[in-house]
């Protein structure tokens, strides 16, 4: 078994630093070992500044993205809650399913995919169904590349009562995020994308006002793994309080350990500074081969472009994976066959990575900047 | 972040070998890269190997032990369905708890802690609940080192069309565990402990009994990242049917694969005649300190003995851990404080773990075997 070393340039997972592969094969603690409760104390806390909040419920689910999201919702959802959902790409299409797997009535909020919602529709949604609990809503569609504006939501959402919740998994760690300015009550992301970790964990943040919401429960979580009640007195039992709940993935928590370490050695900042100035070199060089984007607001972090006519989409994501060790993303679900998805992710978002993609997909499709 | 190399004895995780966290800190693929796909196939058919199984339907759930547990509840059970769950510690009584999350009228086939069920005691609750859709048992109680007897339940369960679901935790790979041979249905194990893979994946297999059940199911799983219907779509598309569900924990697979070849070479016999062997050189070392096991019948990869009257149980743990950096388990739930937990799993059921720990035991308690 050797896996190639390719450059991971898809949807995620993006390219991981040796260092963080080295922290991965570190020897393995026991989980209630007080050197591995003092090392995810720190992951805990490095996740805070990550997401720039200061909620104590900060912690790594012990799964992969979609078990953050099955996390926020079972969580905060109870059978018959009304909840609105933005639906505009695979990521909204799957908070409906697992909202509604949890007994929500769901009131989806639908756009084209590759557009996002305006603070005046979800406004809207909320006069149309005033007894909402929840807004969930996707930060960053990896399907469709599509950025979504999030500042004023949380105040239109506090207006009606109810809970904001955010699908950060393709823009924590690569751009603006914000979770106490923007007053997000809920959120959940993935290690695989900005922040350069190999897939496996889940970080999530939780407010005073989404744990208020669980504390006024009525019904058990229906998921004994993903229960907050219970996980909360492993990750913030602290002062000797600590409760054994489950085997977290230990060495998937050094990884991340380091991962989050290098983030914040670069610094937020220069981190999202980096991203979006990565996107537009990428931006002006897949134009100047001709090649449209989807959506109308891009994320940095991911690139949904318009497969040019005449193109072999299959044929062309081989040669790059064949021949320059390369893999990019194929379009999912409605966009399969239509689009192509180039990630630039935490230490994939280099101008190395910029200019090799442009040069490999240029002598893939025969196109040079300089023909069209 | 330097995690010290602890000789970890407790109840899992055990030792890792340097070859597997090697191959964790292989490269990561894409989760989709054809490359991982091969690696993920080896994975499932090792896994086949050594659940001693033709279950086309055997791969590892993306969580740890406990998610493998409540993906056989989500997807075996329906709400209002009836089951007989076996309860004599805290696996058990874990069971029994995501059961009823789902759903389930639970029937709690109870024994005291230390104990197992026999044959009789089953076929009795059978006939005390004979609509009783699922019959569900720890093999391996975690929490007391009870080594509970599988065969002749699986007829129990088929004369009433149930199924039979094992817990086999702290069992594949260092007791005699034979799923086709046994006629089990269902069942679930984690990765770090007989298999001495860090923890961070859940082995599961389903026979064909219980995919008709799923396959008859009215609603729909409660669990969208669980969701059996969607995983096989993945796990086993195989011939171009391949279908993305999750994020898989790449690196963690690279690890899986590895920790199986090992117990492949060793072979499952020789392994298990290893653990038998360990277990009886520890059981005659601790009988000769004066220290007694409490399960009747104990397993050979957990050994749970009393507490001496008048021994400080954190205080002995504390100088296991910091003058020798030996891990063992405390007593779990109503055990705490009157029980230990030696593990002897996979790479850590040595000759040299053995003596040294009995050495180590006996300094801490001030005993030898000599003085008793």
């Amino acid at each position: 078994m050797h896996p190639a070393e390719r450059v991971l340039l898809g949807p995620g997972p993006s390219p991981v630093p040796q260092r963080v592969l080295r922290a991965l094969a570190a020897p393995t603690l026991g989980h209630l070992d007080p050197q591995y409760l003092a090392i995810m104390d720190e992951v805990c806390e490095l996740l805070r500044q990550v997401f720039r909040t200061r909620n104590a419920l900060t912690f790594p689910v012990s799964g992969t993205g979609m078990a953050g999201m099955e996390c926020a919702a079972v969580n905060l959802v109870e059978p018959g809650d009304e909840v609105i959902i933005g639906v505009n790409g695979v990521f909204g299409t799957r908070m409906k399913d697992v909202m509604e797997r949890c007994g929500a009535v769901v009131h989806a909020l639908e756009a084209p995919w590759g557009e996002t919602f305006s603070a005046a529709q979800v406004a809207a949604a909320f006069a149309a169904h005033p007894r909402a609990r929840l807004l969930g809503i996707v930060h960053a569609e990896t399907s469709t590349g599509a950025h979504q504006p999030l500042e004023g939501l949380a105040a239109i959402a506090r207006a009606h009562d109810a809970l904001l919740l955010v699908d950060a998994v393709t823009s924590l760690g690569g751009h603006e995020l914000r979770v106490d300015d923007w007053e997000i009550d809920a959120i959940y992301s993935g290690t695989q994308k900005c922040l350069s970790c190999p897939p496996g964990l889940s970080p999530v943040s939780f407010g005073p006002r989404a744990l208020a919401r669980m504390d006024a429960r009525k019904t058990k979580v229906q998921s004994w793994y993903l229960d907050v009640s219970m996980l909360r007195k492993y990750y913030s039992g602290g002062g000797g309080g600590r409760v054994y709940h489950h085997t977290a993935p230990i060495n998937m928590t050094y990884a991340l350990h380091e991962a989050l370490a290098i983030v914040l050695e670069e610094g937020l900042e220069a981190r999202i500074a980096r991203h979006a100035a990565m996107h537009q070199r990428l931006r002006r060089g897949l134009e100047a081969l001709g090649l449209n984007y989807i959506p109308s607001r891009s994320l940095h972090t991911l690139n949904c472009i318009r497969i040019p006519e005449g193109a072999d989409d299959a044929g062309v994501r081989r040669r790059l994976l064949d021949e320059y060790g390369i893999e990019i993303g194929a379009g999912l679900g409605p966009m399969a066959g239509k689009a192509w998805r180039i990630g630039l992710m935490g230490h994939g978002a280099t101008l190395r990575n910029v200019d090799l993609v442009l040069a490999a997909l240029g002598n893939c499709l025969g196109r040079s900047a300089a023909s069209t």
